[in-house]
């Protein structure tokens, strides 16, 4: 099975971690290709850096899915995740999506964990989208500006295993989830250190992504992720024309 | 007073429609400048044409509001419309956020007739992002492929009342809200002929648009409509770099 | 354009607040009439005192409705608004409907201050009718007893302040609205203090009566807005007795 | 123990329907006083006209509540009920929220049959102001225009039924409220014809307020329960005045 | 009338606590008996104990229900509640469902004051299911293990009031619940210290079973409490299959 | 890696089509044991048969989870899931949750095909009780009795086809999910038969069971998902009270 994972920011430490980690967690037999965004910033925090990254995501994925039998949007948030599901003719799924779903089958309410205080507003709109708000312990961000995206999880584990124990013993969190790319793989070092069950993006994506190819669930002909209707377009990339073009499936 | 309104999509044909509706409904004073996206898809139903809306939207908001007061986002759907509020100095507003404000000041639950059965499903999305759901009485929708996107009003018309009589009736509407550019003005040609208040994208989004500049808030400087903190990016249009430039006001 | 804004309360001197923001605010060429409450108390706190309100308020806007193009309902809670927008032939609003409004066309969440610890419940359960809960972050109230209604701004403006960043820093607030008549104008005032957009009741309210007017969105001839079906009556006003006369619209 | 209902309709023929169902209804040693609305209209399916009522409703409490153990405000959609209970110093009920918590007490999902279309609307906003729309299985309303208020019940009592077995075949109903003092007693007299438990809003107000009574639960000193702050007032009724003048309990 | 409580855990003094209070709160005529638990736990905190609390309490119920008019499940929590609704020809209600009820009608919003910490998300969940959670204003639970679970009034009473009088102060209740069968009494010994109404489970439950046998609203014949289908069945109590057995009542 | 999946019920042929699907999904070096309820009905549609189900499974569990693992309760409406995933030290989940979950990552909104109409509530509270209720677009359920619980496939297949289609036409599903372990492997063979993706709660249970163990997330010392507090019992099975004398983890 090839999963391609792609992180919608530019940061190419970020994606050593996302691929690190990914591999880490596949299943034998699973290949995992990981594509880093060619434009972007560097890490998202808000709605505006969202919409830049999923559009960068989908020009990715209309070019490369066809070597894959699943995609991950390799970010919290899943920008662009949505679109992309109608899109593609394979499963796709994201980290907040994959680690919610790991969450949800861990404990009764979960809270997050961020890597910034600006970041928690994306992410509880991200929560709400998905319709589980009312699993949403709470969400806690670091609130010291980032020196190095790359090296998060060394310079600021301690705070982050501190921010997790205030979220069970003040927000009433069952689990955590640590959110974010540049934390992929802190789950699995903080491994015993949590008082509950602690759940990664991108381990969740891989496992998800593999049971989704598994279960051959079947693609949609029609409701809301049939594939877009055939229409008009201009200005597009060749891989987005072609993508726009397989309308119905019949 | 200047007013930006951004089609996200590439038809000149609903551009028209756009400006002629915006400048109908433009106080006294107001100039009005349509800009159509340069890429993208003849009409929005999907959230995957959403995507690349927002992002044909952002470039076009990136080069040309400086010029502006306020920018509108002129599809339903209002793609990229929160991450635009965050990254421009100036105002912001869409057709559905806008006419749903306007809704809510004419009635307690409104339906939305919309141009196609697809399209339903973003609305729907659309309408929960604003919190609105308890609000909503239904999402009826034209159930026939549209010939002509430029002319649905008149080929569709009496579909189109018809559908908003059902709404009254069956789904206990108090307004109805008629979606879509490709429906601006619309309203103001129905005007009596329903049985409860009409509301109009266009329309609405002027006169909000208006009025946040009249009411001068101010701005985000903390919270998360605060510009988005600096960091690395590439590949990005000059402008989009400039507004990326903006950083945290002090 | 003719504006009637009703203070459901008998307190001349907030009277005069309202009547001094809604000339502010109000575009070149609507004129405006500020009315009070003949029988209530001095400003309406809890749901009681509002009960009181609504009635003085459909007395008022009854007798008086005729040489107006819109009604407000010039007290946060808007005691009686929606019975009101059943009976009157014209648009009708509120001072805590149109903050909301105003609010959630600059940022996602806002929180809402108040004169008082106890009219908290009242606010939070109009937010909760207006269905907006979900963009609710806090309501924060003073807390000391106002020894002069007229006077709140002045006295207690610092306060305000301090509790209007509390709610950003602590609650998570994109918008804040500053609540009840008494502190109408004050949002002028404290233009570029506040760390994020701020909203005031009587502005938007005028604000948006204009645009109701403007938009010309017609009548509700059915649903649950349309005039109260025609029944026997007694004991009530001559205007009282003549809007519900009115009846169903042919 | 004596209860004093409320009628807050000019209606004495439905007066009587109450009364009887409330006699019916009581404990022994309980003793029922029904009073009618002076002033208002033959009976409430709208918005403004609970306004209106729930100001006769508080002038009728202000002056009778002091030979009373309890109130009942006898009209469905209860209105004035949060102001009086806040106002008078003995418990308060109303025929929704004691029919509601009536049939919560008997099933998961609850249906509402009413005495004509319009008034569905504002019974669902009472649903929702009570917090139990999630339980709310559908609202069903007669469709023919009320010949006699005080006769609904036999002119209409098979298609109250009908309606009735509708929302437990296609609504999903466990429990069927009938609603509106018109049609007191109704439930009683269907007892056995209804293949789901069926709830009255007089029966269920008499037993709850002979409930509150003997619970002793204790009075609001602090709360949004509390009485009302004293502050200046001017234009009311004597009986309002000394209401209050009650002011915080200490 | 005969009401049937079963106390879902082996708590033999508990049970002593629900008799007395029971036994206080009784109608004239109403005879009382108290069942205790054959096997299970001391005291349910968690949702395993509740579980088999529940399967405990339907053995119990279809053993003696035949002498009884109504049945109470005497644990907050109401192990096995919506289960024995169906099965059982007679009412039935439990400490949880009834303590709200009567909450609900004498305040918005109110607070649960829990006798541990680990109790409270069980709780949670219970007013979740209730469909109530947006009049929950708090569960706030005592904080050290208990001693002797038929002795907390005495030992823990003062801890009890202070974290009543923070719910009040903080967290916005208008009524607080004691919630627990440990905690049954309490509420009458507490009348008058505490500044909101507070309201306890075994008199609510033994207040509202009368209530519904007095009411006689009406066996279920569809609906989602009808008597469970008829169908195979093995290894269940001679009590358990008679109930079994009912089947659709025609 | 050993999977424990528990039949509630005592339907040896159901645990047939369970086991079946169970070892068709699993992945290599994965073996499923499958347990069959000593004690229950046939086939769960109550909520009274889910509460038996739920105490026979803890016994199961209790007595066979050491030689597993992870454990499944193999019947929709996951009976005891929630109580055993406090008790176990090993992941739990149900088919419920876990096609859920499956359905989440493949739409925005899925509709259940369940067996009969009664269970429909069942479900429904189900759902709700996971917080998925804002993405479920219906439940539809067979309307005629079953012949034979373990052949409803082969029986009444069309019928669940034409079920399914009409949940995408009408209610906007993007998902199916064929509940209740009797159609355990049907997803499997209408694959490509219906329009949208379907999901079996067998195979989905048994990817994510998979999934749990792999991630290796860590158990609840803390929260409310920890082993319940040791405290007195009696009359329970050797293996009950062995489960519950786990205590804290330290």
């Amino acid at each position: 099975m090839r999963l391609l994972l792609i992180n919608p920011n530019i940061s190419t430490s970020v994606s050593e971690l996302i691929r690190a980690e990914a591999e880490r967690s596949a299943a034998p037999g699973t290949t995992v290709q990981v594509l880093t965004a060619p434009f972007g910033v560097a890490y998202i925090e808000t709605r505006f850096e969202a919409l830049i990254g999923a559009y960068a995501t989908a020009q990715l994925a209309a070019e490369h899915h066809e070597a894959a039998d699943a995609v991950v949007v390799a970010a919290f948030g899943d920008p662009g995740l949505a679109g992309l599901r109608e899109a593609l003719p394979i499963p796709v799924t994201g980290l907040t999506e994959a680690a919610l779903a790991s969450a949800c089958l861990l404990g009764q309410r979960f809270s997050i964990i961020a890597i910034s205080q600006r970041i928690r507003a994306w992410y509880r709109e991200t929560v709400q989208h998905i319709g589980l708000e009312s699993r949403l312990a709470s969400i806690r961000g670091l609130d010291e500006p980032l020196a190095d995206i790359g090296h998060v999880q060394s310079n600021q584990g301690e705070r982050l295993v501190a921010l997790a124990e205030r979220c069970v013993a003040e927000d009433g969190a069952d689990v955590i989830v640590l959110a974010g790319a540049p934390l992929a793989g802190l789950a699995r070092s903080l491994r015993g250190r949590l008082p509950v069950p602690v759940v990664d993006g991108v381990s969740s994506a891989v496992r998800h992504a593999e049971s989704l190819v598994a279960l051959q669930p079947g693609s949609a002909r029609l409701g809301s992720f049939a594939p877009p209707p055939i229409k008009p377009n201009q200005g597009l990339s060749p891989a987005l024309v072609r993508l726009l073009a397989r309308g119905p499936i019949t």
